[in-house]
């Protein structure tokens, strides 16, 4: 079995730290160096991979900024509960038509959502059930404080993804509710209304293990969402044309 | 408009040399200093961030690893076309269960990549129609030669999703992709016979602007695959099984 997983390992003419970087990489892999359990120190990395401690040090900074490793003061090296994730993953950060970008996710969600509830509601443990009214309860209390629901929201449509135990979903989850931060912390009443009452109609389906509801009320949600969005981006276009 | 796009500052207490490699960021991005531009060299970039040229040292380090900024040898540090994004955006290297991952992978190309073979029949451009059907040849030379055709597989999934004209989409096709890396090495030979006929039925269809047909297509290419790869599987398994 071991042959169909081997990865290719390309021999590129890197600097020296870079290649004692994945070779520490390739080391908490092979040794199973789970999350959070601490790095061997300087010395015995020096030793084992027969560089000097400088080289050992210069690639502990470069799995630092790959969100491998975490360095405690005083603690020592840390593997990251991350493990190679990063937070921007797709380098949205730097695209510049940000409008372009909105509508591109938006055309992605539209077609991921709605079938990632429907699977929620087909593979919803008993006691995951629980957790969701709760994350969908959190959103409803930053709404009625007129406090800002950003992370709540995010962290709903990510545990309905967590739901249907495809991990790859729910990484995906964060990078196409990107948009959500673009647009949505305009608090305008509309949005904040439609929100609660679809946050709730998919929450309660999918405890009910009603598919078909779960899809239906994500699909309107989003799509709601998108036509109250895009009025506001031209009532901004209209405001900026004004002035 | 612009307070739309405003991103939240996150004032976390991180070292000197990330905070500077952020504001190097920033200015990339305020400055629109574009993909394969040099960036201002130590001394500017340390008089105008107010630091140390060791802290600017650092902070070059960081974004060099992060993706954003390579250093070519005596020619300066210059802004690298992939743009903060990197190549395992979601750590799969780390994980352990590659079986569950290919499974989970597959299930997300088996709804994602028959609409996006359909979206790329409706937006292909003329000028792309030739491009495509080049990396369709290039898939079945490499198979003719009985080569490993793993690198212009993806580059033809990648390139129908490029037609699509949504860019994130296309993003997302090497991550989805890579389940082929961890099974397809194998050089089945009913795997090859079906990669060849359905690469040619989907690429047709899409120039042919018929997206119902590029929809069926791409749909049976990964079903059928999924169905030749889950037989390999269990061969496999058999044979551990038996040793």
């Amino acid at each position: 079995m071991d042959s169909l997983f081997k990865t290719v390992q390309e021999s590129k003419d890197l600097p020296l730290s870079e290649k004692v970087a994945n070779q520490i990489s390739d080391l908490i892999k092979e040794q199973n160096i789970a999350v959070g359990d601490r790095l061997p120190n300087e010395f015995e990395l020096a030793e084992k991979l027969n560089v000097g401690r400088g080289t050992i040090r210069e690639a502990v900074k470069i799995l630092v900024a790959r969100n491998c490793l975490e360095i405690r003061r005083g603690k020592g090296t840390f593997v990251t509960a991350a493990l190679g994730k990063v937070e921007d993953p797709l380098g949205f950060e730097y695209i510049k038509d940000k409008l372009k970008l909105s509508e591109e996710l938006y055309e992605i969600r539209v077609h991921m959502e709605p079938w990632i509830s429907s699977l929620a509601a087909q593979r919803i443990q008993e006691d995951e059930k629980a957790e969701l009214m709760r994350r969908c309860e959190a959103v409803e209390a930053k709404i009625h404080a007129g406090e800002d629901h950003y992370e709540e929201d995010v962290a709903f449509h990510h545990y309905i993804a967590q739901c249907t135990h495809n991990n790859v979903l729910s990484e995906f989850i964060p990078i196409i509710t990107y948009s959500v931060n673009l647009f949505t912390r305009d608090k305008d009443p509309i949005l904040l209304e439609t929100t609660l009452t679809y946050h709730r109609a998919i929450a309660e389906a999918i405890c009910a293990n009603d598919s078909e509801a779960a899809e239906k009320s994500m699909l309107e949600h989003i799509l709601g969402n998108l036509v109250i969005i895009k009025k506001l981006k031209n009532v901004h276009a209209d405001q900026q044309t004004e002035v």
